[in-house]
C-alpha cells in the first residue's frame, strides 16, 4: 500500500517534508486573491474578521444553545462530554442533526474558498461544534489533524482544509486557537501504536498521535506561534497538517465554534493506514462523497 | 476582633469595597513618578520591561536550575511538586535557602518601589520561585492573594505588594500572569469554610478561597483582562488584592519567575481570621519583621 505519510511505526519521531501542495487551485478559481493564496501557502492558515453577519450568528448561537441543552444530544454517540464537569465539549456530525448548521456548511463563501484552496469540488469529511466553557475550559494539546485523519481514517493526501467559524469572540486570553505558522510544510511522525477503538478515549484526551517535545520545540523555534483573535463571526481556514492547539480558558468568556472539514473529492479515504478498522462515519465520512452544492449566493 | 475583610463565613459570596488605600506613599518617597503611582492606584499593577540586567538574570536562572535539580530541595516541605509530572512547581522561602536570591529580594530598586507604594519600611512576608514548565504547564485559577493571606495568615490590611521578577520571556501564549485591572478596589468574600492544614492541598489546587463565577464575570465585565508581556528581566508589581491567574502552558517555552511579597512593617499578621492555626512560616513570615536593608545602590 502507498503510505506517503507513515506515523506511529517507529520507536523515534521523524520530521519529513510535506509531499503535497498546500494550495491546489489558482487565482481565478475562487474569491481569494494572490496575496491571500500566498499567505495561506506560507502560513497554513487564513483568517477573515467578519465573514458571517450578526443576524446569521444569532441563529447559529441559538442552535448551539439548543443542542447543548438537549439531553438526547448529550447521550448521543456523537457527543463528547467533559469528564470533570459533565458539560458538552464537542458534538460531531452537526450537519446531519441541524438544518441551520447544514446550511452553514454549504455557505457559498466558505465553500468557494475551500474549493479554491483544494482545486476541486469538495465534500464534508467532518463537522462538529466545539464548546469551551468559561472558567474551567480545557486545553487541546498540539496536534496535526492530518496525522490522525491519515492514520485512523485513511485519508491519503494533504488536500483538506478545516474551517472554524467563531460564534464567540476570540481574545488572547480565552484559550484561542494557537497555530504554528509554516508547520504544515513538515510532517511529524508520532511514536506509539494506535490502540483499538482509540477514538473513544482520544476525543477526550489524546495519547497517541501526539507530537513529541523535541519536534514541537523545533517547530516553534523555526516558526513561532500565532493566535488569530477576532470578534464573533470571524472565520479561520487552516491546512489539515498545520500544528495547532489551545490553552485552558479560565476567563468567564466561553469559546464556541462550528468546525467543518472540507476534503477534495479526489482525496477520499482508503483503509486506515494504522491497519485497524476505520472510525465511525460521524467522525470521518466514508460513504457519501457528493460534492457540496451551495445555495445561490444572495 | 477586628476583621475588616471577612470571607468564608457566609453561604453566598459578597462583593464589598476595599477599605484601605492602594498607594500609601507619595511622589517624593521613591522612584515612581506621579503617572506611575496613578497607574498603580487605578489598575493595581505596574510593569517594568527591563528592570533586571542580563548579567544578573543569568545568575538567577542558574540558581533556579540548581534548585530544581537538587533532590534535597524537592523533598523539602517548602517545595510544591506537580502531582502528574513530579516536577518542581514552586519553592518557598528561597531568600533563606539561596544567597543569590536573598540579594535579589533586597535589590535597591525593588525595595525602593515597595517602600514607596506601602509608605513605610517593608519586610518580606513570603518569597518563592514559580516554575511553569513548557508543554504541560498547569494553570493557576483566579484568586486574590490577600483573601488567603488575611484568612489563613492573619494579615489585617491591604498594605502589601507582590513583585514578580520574570526569568523567562512572558508571551501571550505561554500562560502569562493575567490581571483584572481595577479589581483590587473590591473585595470578593468567598464561600466555604477553611479546612485544617488547608495549605497542604491548596498550594497544589485551591478549593477554598476561590472566587465564585458570578463575581468573576462581573469583574471582567467591568474591568477586562490584561496580561503584561515582556522579555526576561521584566518586573511586575501588583497589589495584594488584585484578581489574577494564569492559563495552562502548552508552548515549549517555560515560564519561571521569582516572587517576593513585601509587607508594611505596620501591617504585621495577627491570628488568622479563619480561626485556625497559622500556616508555616515558610509561607507567611510571623516572627522576623526586620525592615529590609538594601545594599548601597551601585
Amino acid at each position: 500500500d502507498d503510505d506517503r505519510y507513515p506515523s506511529r511505526f517507529w520507536p523515534e519521531p521523524r520530521i519529513t517534508e510535506r509531499r503535497d501542495p498546500v494550495v491546489h487551485g489558482g487565482v481565478g478559481d475562487g474569491p481569494l486573491d494572490e496575496a491571500e493564496l500566498r499567505f495561506y501557502r506560507d502560513n497554513g492558515y487564513l483568517t477573515f474578521e467578519q465573514l458571517i453577519g450578526a443576524d446569521e450568528l444569532d441563529a447559529y448561537l441559538a442552535e448551539l444553545d439548543a443542542l447543548r441543552r438537549d439531553e438526547a444530544v448529550r447521550q448521543a454517540a456523537e457527543a463528547v462530554i467533559e469528564p470533570d464537569s459533565g458539560e458538552l465539549r464537542s458534538l460531531f456530525e452537526v450537519h446531519k442533526r441541524s438544518a441551520v448548521l447544514r446550511r452553514l456548511c454549504a455557505h457559498p463563501r466558505l465553500v468557494a474558498i475551500a474549493r479554491q484552496l483544494l482545486g476541486s469540488e469538495v465534500y464534508l469529511h467532518q463537522s462538529r461544534i466545539n464548546y469551551k466553557g468559561g472558567f474551567r475550559g480545557k486545553e487541546f494539546y498540539w496536534h496535526s489533524d492530518f496525522e490522525t485523519w491519515h492514520m485512523e481514517d485513511g485519508v491519503p493526501a494533504m488536500r483538506m482544509v478545516s474551517c472554524s467559524v467563531s460564534l464567540t469572540p476570540n481574545t488572547p486570553h480565552n484559550g484561542p486557537l494557537m497555530i504554528i505558522p509554516g508547520s504544515h510544510q513538515r510532517y511529524i511522525s508520532c511514536v506509539g501504536a494506535t490502540p483499538e477503538a482509540h477514538y473513544l478515549a482520544s476525543l477526550r484526551r489524546q495519547e497517541v498521535g501526539v507530537p513529541d517535545d523535541a519536534s514541537l520545540k523545533q517547530l516553534v523555534e523555526d516558526f513561532g506561534i500565532l493566535a488569530p483573535t477576532g470578534p464573533a463571526g470571524s472565520v479561520t481556514f487552516f491546512d489539515c497538517n498545520v500544528m495547532h492547539g489551545s490553552s485552558s480558558n479560565i476567563t468567564p468568556l466561553p469559546r464556541s465554534n462550528v468546525f467543518f472539514v472540507y476534503n477534495s473529492v479526489h482525496n477520499t479515504p482508503a483503509a486506515p493506514f494504522c491497519g485497524l478498522p476505520p472510525r465511525p462515519s460521524f467522525i470521518a465520512e466514508r460513504q457519501d462523497f457528493t460534492p457540496i452544492q451551495t445555495e445561490v449566493s444572495p
